[in-house]
């Protein structure tokens, strides 16, 4: 999947955090905002910064709002979130809940003061705990998970002496994947889910500490990788102490189950993750594909950006030469229309020209990470080869997409998958390929070493029970 | 006060509320935008609609903004409000807290589905019960009484038959000033304090009901004027039995204490709240007036628009001629700025201008509603001299405020009060006026006939207990 | 015709021009603004302000846009605006020319500099002229008579010693209706056609000139009258001479023919023109009607804004009491919308509403200024029977429209006028009136005293020789 | 230079135009927007299209505004262009001419109907010729030199026969830069200047014809490319006789004098000019870096976008692995701001990463275009080794900037410039490289063959007379 085809398609990131903690007392909303900013593609629906001045009155001031990070905040909006603590999220959803009452961070005042919450990741067993809270007078203003979380929380502080026992007695029940950063009043609690399902990590740069769904985010900041927290560990960061760590309920590892599409596809390439480079890892893709399918050719190209690593791995197994095919336009903003007088061109042509003297006359390897409807990988291949590409031979660095995931990745419905529907071959016919190779799903294992991980939407292995259905519409107001 | 001063000063009206709810099924958005249109001077802060599909799945779609009812909707934003029982909502507020999260109405999911509610008004013991329903878990995620509301509804409603008997048993919780618009699921719930400290009336048209605040409203929708709710009942209207009422908390009549500045300032000229006539009951105030402070004079004149009907009265008690002396501008809008190098023009200047043929040579009596700071009365009165006036007679048909309201009247503080700090005749010295009149506190009963009436900004008579300090800014965050 | 009718009908100001010359150097940006602002009114399409440091390298400085004046200027771009000869103007222009390149005023660089222009008025030769100037090699950018006007001034200043000079050659070229704001490098020049048909007056604030459409932009600006531009004067004012004045194409003040519509509609009724004030020509218009057709009533009302005076005429002719009968709502923004799904509330009613307990029981005469398609007129007259009104007797303070306009004025096209295609009788029943009368044409003198005016659009009677057929859409582009 | 250093220093692109004519009649709003869309690189100030329909009315019909081309259009927008014959442009301009009323297509009305007119370059001779045409009468509206143009030709045109002939006599007056397309009422006419400064070619898809900048536009629009248009050629394309040539002011070859910064940095790599590919002429700058600068190191990278080619070639000339070191950030929109509060973080490292494992412990060759002030560069060069590079040797594929541009490309002024105040070696050494190599002057004609060049801006010959300063403000107004 070309990342052209994803905002048709719908296969979309979940959700980014970000959290700062100056304990010196200096504001960190900058801060935050070029943290979100460098994990901006992990969601461009909506988003939102939190702030706490640890020093002041302790209470929370806070922006959220549909639209990129840049389009969410100017001068004036940052200059008035003043704190020293803050934490921001960055949030994809499915067109359905687009709407600003769901935008993160959520903020609540409760029985120990105020307390921020971002998270990203899906629960399996939200209906049931939202069935219970109500049970006992919950009220719901939104439709996001993490106000369960956060009534769960409120509900546990009442009878524990610190917040982040409450965040892990909250953890207890709830089930399925999350990275959260939480601000309570002097606090930065940073905690991720027993499997290690969504990433998050530690920076710090002087007296300032962060929390991070990618490490993009911490060197965006200027700041230094810490670590990252481990499946099931809750770091607790305090001026007094630094960073504390609860690691009670972590689990073993050998059951932990990151989600590989982090290292595939969402990640980015200069983020590393759980001690792999999600660079390194797309290039042992390339590798393994390489290996796999191999084919006598002249070039490798990716298809820009996602594809781009991949295919180098690719050239270094292979020992084709890798070349740049594509001219990608880099003016394609949030506003551009294809205008319904213009059927004759298509859309991804407007995005993406190939380089014609690059390709001509050429056997090319293209590479891209996934397929998901086909018809933009067919667009392309027509494009190689009105250009003069003598054969185009297509690996895809990911298997085929074949069941639904449960924990916050947005997966088209079957009927639009074109691997459900369609043989390999008659993909490979139907996009126009001269040969098709797909990432074979034991050599996932290659990208990531020794690490554990969760390949679901492959092979239908789920790491923990699931819902019979997908319940991602079932509190949808609007 | 004209007008024009009520922008600088913060003296301002609280909120509208507006329900509809179409027995047959049609949808009711259009109509609650006209309606909250029509008492879009009751708030500019911000506005929402939230409508429910009784035929359908009963789910709340709701849209809320900040700005005028004509900057948060169009043509597609309501189209996409589908729903046969909608409530709305306008919004004012003190600048504190002027953030989208506290728009109005409020929708929250609860145990037994959802609930959208609107409110107006504002609670003395909200700190109380906040504290109450935060020992108990109950999260915060605005600072919005109607959240407390909300949360005592669904508590009660764990262990009630009916959401109106919710909605009782959380009225007998809550003190203050509201009035409330609720749609549960398949009902319309129409409640208003004991003192009818805020005004709420019931039409229909064909089978749409109407709850709102001000008649007005009801005309704008053309629905015909039913009656008004009394202080202290709940309707409930439901498909099956039109409208039911619950009289069980009304409380004698002569303890009921609606609030006078409705009648002075607050309702548009064409409602009637209580069976009183707005316009008539300043026509009386006019007249009161003008037996008060007779004066020898040619021309009585209003400031415009909310001194014209008192003036009206003043001329016809007087036998004094009714004139116009103002022509206001009617473009103001809500961009319009004073540039910085135009020290020399006053903004009221841009706003209003005199009408010099009008006034030459005259002795003025000027009727305006309120004086707060005096400056804009002061530079008006220099504009009717510079054209000509040879006198100038200024009357108030308000009494000086003096004391802080509890109940939604944002009544600037002291310091910014001229009447606080002067006497009568240095108010009068200083806007260079030639004798000042405020009306008599005991001439308010003469506006309302046998109505009981709420004057504590005048005497500091409240009609309950109330906080010993302002608290509205208790649970602000931003 | 309301105020209400006009934005559907079309029947238009035509355009307002503000000049302001600091001869001290001081900017004068936020004074044209003010000017601009005061003669909204008169055009709501677009506007600009252009402006020249006479101190300094004497370029023009301009800003242009689609919109209200203050959708258009802000803090930052008046401050950007540095100089201290400034020019301006708002317009109204038939929807087809709606395009930003058509605002004004017009800057243009030629053999003497820089000079910006702004223009109210309609040329009935500029086809001959445009094509004259093509002939010798003129392109043209635009398609407004102000780029006719600026060629003939620039090739007459070829061979003529001063910019004024220019001006006067140019005037002997063109035929129609203007009145003119120039400001050559160094001097502000105001003109006006010889038969007055757009009015332009002088004011002064210490040493800051100003010329204007109407004078209630001299008032907005805290400025002294001085006097009316005579028809057919050109005046210069300059740093060291003050205001200079030619009036050689000064013709017989018997052929003169001022527009009669900016007494009975167009102007504000705080200006005075050519000595005559808009007020009190719009009370003699309703002592007129009342004299022209007297009737047994309770109570004469006006429709807000442009009824009222007339109104108030009519009642002290007649002794009938004025009364206010309409609330108007005064929120109705530029994004107001009508929902399609509602069908069964007028427009005219979100606007404006019944005071009941004004109209209830009574006869009622309502003045408007003028009758165009009757359908609003036949909704108010709707809603105050729905009101109580036991008759409602209609008085329009103008003729019947009957001929077209060549001079500025956007009458709607025949069939478009009920005036047109109906009887008085039939109108009459149409809208619902007991009665109906038109202002008398023999009586239109009455309320300009010994001016001489222009009544075509009633009569047909043009002052000068009109092309045969509508030339407004000649030059149009787009 | 990388494009995120352009910003801030206003070394800008010029210009983009594009044509289109559909002789069968059919709208081609929709492909001028894509065809501008593939030019945005060109130009991001303005931009504006301009439609003929030649079966119609022939009137123009424009849109023009500030920003990129898809904040202008929209689907309403370009649906209400109707037109077979369009004309486009996008503009670059240094901040202070930046308004409106300079963007093009200008659209005119002349002796022989309309025409609009889009201009690519700067004339040498624009003073002269407008102070001649004043003299003769002629007002400029604009400061470009497009005004000056179409004056010419619509003088022409008064005494020529065709439009092609008024546009050669037009040239034989103008001096400079210029690639010209015209749309005369039913011809599209396009032309180069003789030193075939600017590029032009044309393209063709069934019935519609089309001219562009550069050929990457006539692919956006799935055209074929037919051909460049010659230096110093007219191309008329009419229904009936399609592409006609008059060469008649085609100069000997040798005299020609391409901008060679087109290959180097301007046009797009999938472009391809007078027969030279970009992307090819790039790899040659590589590779001739290589040649003049070898040295011994472990990895080739590119600063993107600008270095990525030019990196490519270097490594393949050299055989040291070219490697991708840098992830940008896509998200970086036109509204991103940089805080006050974070002086700790550098622009740069917001929109440019560095993949760690890609360069630590290696010894890096890194490509760029060009160094202006080198502030950019000194932060990528500390990034690189903060992430572990032991050695960052620096080449740049272009000479350095001495000289000014005269023609259209936006050099910064001198004192701007690290190369006009400081030696090579005190410009290593501020960067902080290892080492420094610049393409060497004789070595730009390695890049595009047999192909005559300016290279002005850095030896001082340009191929005609030039002004003795800069002019590009001596006609600003604003």
């Amino acid at each position: 999947m070309s990342e052209f085809e994803k905002a048709v398609t719908g296969l979309g990131e979940e959700c980014g955090v970000f959290g700062a903690y100056d304990v010196d007392g200096h504001d960190v909303a900058a801060s935050v905002y070029y943290g979100l900013f460098a994990l901006q593609h992990r969601g461009q629906e909506s988003c939102g910064i939190a702030v706490t001045d640890t020093y002041g009155k302790r209470n929370v001031l806070s922006k959220k709002g549909l639209g990129h990070v840049d389009d969410v905040f100017d001068e004036e909006g940052l200059s008035e979130l003043k704190g020293n603590l803050g934490v921001g999220h960055v949030r994809y959803s499915t067109a359905g809940a687009t709407r600003v009452e769901n935008a993160m961070p959520l903020v609540i005042n409760y029985v120990k003061g105020t307390l921020a919450i971002a998270h990203n990741g899906n629960l399996v067993n939200a209906i049931e705990l939202r069935e219970e809270l109500s049970q006992t007078g919950a009220i719901f203003q939104t439709t996001i998970d993490s106000e369960v979380i956060a009534y769960l929380i409120a509900r546990e502080r009442l009878h524990t002496p610190t917040a982040e026992e409450a965040v892990k007695r909250a953890m207890q029940k709830i089930k399925g994947a999350y990275a959260l950063v939480v601000s309570s009043p002097r606090k930065m609690i940073g905690a991720r889910d027993p499997f290690g399902l969504k990433p998050l990590c530690i920076g710090k740069r002087d007296n300032t500490y962060f929390l991070a769904s990618e490490s993009c985010a911490i060197a965006a900041v200027d700041g230094e990788f810490v670590r990252d927290v481990l499946p099931g560990e809750i770091v607790t960061i305090t001026r007094k102490h630094g960073i504390q760590s609860d690691t009670s309920m972590v689990i073993d590892s050998e059951k932990q189950a990151r989600c590989i599409f982090e290292y595939i596809y969402f990640a980015r390439t200069d983020s590393t993750i759980d001690g792999v480079g999600v660079y390194h890892s797309r290039i042992l893709a390339g590798k393994a594909l390489a290996e796999s399918y191999p084919v006598d050719a002249d070039l490798v190209v990716g298809v820009p950006d996602s594809g781009l690593v991949a295919a180098k791995g690719y050239s270094e197994q292979s020992g084709i030469p890798y070349g740049m095919a594509f001219h990608k336009n880099s003016y394609v903003g949030r506003t551009f229309i294809k205008p319904k007088q213009s059927e004759r061109v298509s859309s991804v042509k407007i995005k993406l020209n190939v380089i014609p003297e690059v390709v001509k006359g050429k056997r090319i390897v293209m590479v891209d990470d996934s397929i998901v409807r086909g018809t933009t990988c067919a667009n392309i291949i027509k494009m190689l080869k009105k250009a003069g590409a003598k054969e185009v031979h297509v690996r895809i660095s990911s298997p085929p997409f074949l069941h639904p995931c449960f924990f916050g990745t947005d997966v088209p419905s079957n009927e639009q998958l074109i691997a459900h529907t369609h043989t390999q071959e008659e993909i490979r016919q139907l996009i126009g390929a001269d040969s098709l190779g797909y990432m074979e799903i034991e050599k996932l294992k290659d990208m990531v070493g020794d690490l554990k991980y969760c390949d679901a939407c492959f092979t239908g292995k789920y790491p923990m029970e699931v819902p019979k259905e997908d319940i991602s519409q079932a509190f949808e107001q609007n």
